[in-house]
């Protein structure tokens, strides 16, 4: 009893002394510590202590099933690239990882060479192709991607529109460790910023935005998932992504194109863009 | 962009050169700052991060009017004594504080000298008297106190009882600093542990309890609000109260009486306790 300013956190910290779970106890000996520190040097007065319960209470109340404040919050402070950047030290000449996101959905359809995952989404019609190889440079062959990403237009994915399943699927690479797909070229947009983490991004003098970007997930045995983007060359937000996601190995020319031959060999009546971009994965 | 382990922090924190507030820039720097460390010095695996989005996000959706699981994180992380001391920095000889806790309610009745601020409540009759005086020694006339307790039997708040309004009240001080009650002896109570918080607490090898103790709050023109406990001497809980909140100054002896002229000049029928305590508050 009797715990001050000084001693109060060696007393909490004393308190797991039955604690069980060693990983857990050393989990929350950082995490008290870290909170504490925090506490003795912003001093907080009682009303800004509230505001910071408000403030959690309210990002929790604000998820849902297609809505995922926590993983937001964790995204626009650098904590999500930072745990990304822990888990995944590959070596050099693979291709770099970047944050997850909460957009992924399970069960993408699975697509043919050349199939189009963005069917019936309006955008730029956009032909990407390449292959995934090792650091050695040989290629993967049955590599699966998994591909989502906004519209061309309006910047959503499939899960922020009632009733459509577009904007996502799945290719398998060839024999080679080629891969191909058709989609629309996907645009910047704003992270949902119509709860308390868009309010605390305001107040920290931010935009919500992410530069436009194809998510990416490769999954080949006996080599490491590579979680990723491809950015598009250009953007204006590349160097102020709400997220802190960008990496300069993963930005891929987006070559505009007049309406004629696409890469797929059939005719396209639109401009269109097309690229080209190659995967490398770490064995496991 | 490209940022690694050991650019990312400095990164996130120039994003915050357009903020205005500069309070909020410095609790933000130090916030994100202390984030980091922590994340670098634990190495999360990535299911260890998404663990600690879903325990933050059931600790939001856990709250609802009369339960607020973050004060209760907060609490038993030590965070709310850190705060309390931290902002009542009072002269030697006031009454120290402790937690405030989540169960106070505005506008408890008004209670005359001896009235019964527990009528109906189950539990041992309790006799509380004392002054409230000034650190120099003076009485203090027209104090108010808010009292808020568990009962004697179940040891719950008013509001963890369907239609009850008792367990709570205001005494104000006479001329000579004089204050007087009636109440029932509370008995030490798990804080709410059906929820994410309590899981925690269980995993960290601690039990849930606090040591039996009356709330009050003090407030006088003049004076410093005085929001504290007086806990029951000899309690088991003591020395490992769930929230840190014990002071040695804020133990007051709960002394048992046979049936017979109880100390509101009334007799009673049953076993009961007296209780003499002087608050001591200090100046604005």
């Amino acid at each position: 009893m009797n715990f001050d300013e000084s001693t109060l956190t060696d007393a909490v910290l004393a308190r797991m002394d039955k604690c069980q779970d060693a990983r857990f106890k050393l989990v929350m000996t950082s995490l008290i510590r870290h909170l504490h520190d925090f506490i003795r040097e912003v001093e907080p007065t009682e009303a800004e202590w509230f505001a910071g319960v408000r403030f959690l209470t309210e990002t929790g109340q604000k998820c849902d099933d297609v809505r995922q404040e926590f993983i937001l919050m964790s995204d626009t402070l650098g904590v999500s690239m930072l745990v990304d950047a822990i888990n995944h030290r590959f070596p050099g000449g693979a291709t770099p990882t970047t944050v997850f996101g909460p957009f992924f959905v399970e069960g993408a359809p699975n697509m043919p060479h050349w199939g189009n995952i963005a069917e019936g989404l309006p955008g730029t019609p956009c032909f990407v192709q390449g292959t995934v190889r090792d650091t050695t440079g040989e290629p993967i062959a049955g590599a699966v991607i998994d591909i989502w990403q906004t519209d061309g237009v309006e910047g959503l994915y499939d899960v922020q529109r009632p009733n459509t399943h577009y904007g996502r699927g799945k290719i398998t690479t060839d024999a080679e460790g080629r891969y191909a797909f058709r989609t629309v070229q996907p645009i910047s947009y704003p992270v949902p910023d119509d709860g308390p983490v868009g309010d605390m991004l305001r107040r920290m003098g931010r935009h919500p935005v992410r530069p436009a970007h194809i998510h990416t997930m490769l999954n080949a045995p006996g080599y490491q998932t590579l979680t990723t983007h491809l950015f598009v060359k250009d953007d204006p937000y590349l160097e102020s992504d709400a997220v802190f996601g960008v990496k300069e190995a993963l930005i891929a020319e987006f070559v505009p194109q007049q309406p004629g031959m696409a890469p797929d060999g059939k005719h396209c009546d639109r401009p269109f863009s097309t690229v080209h971009y190659d995967f490398v994965m770490a064995g496991a």
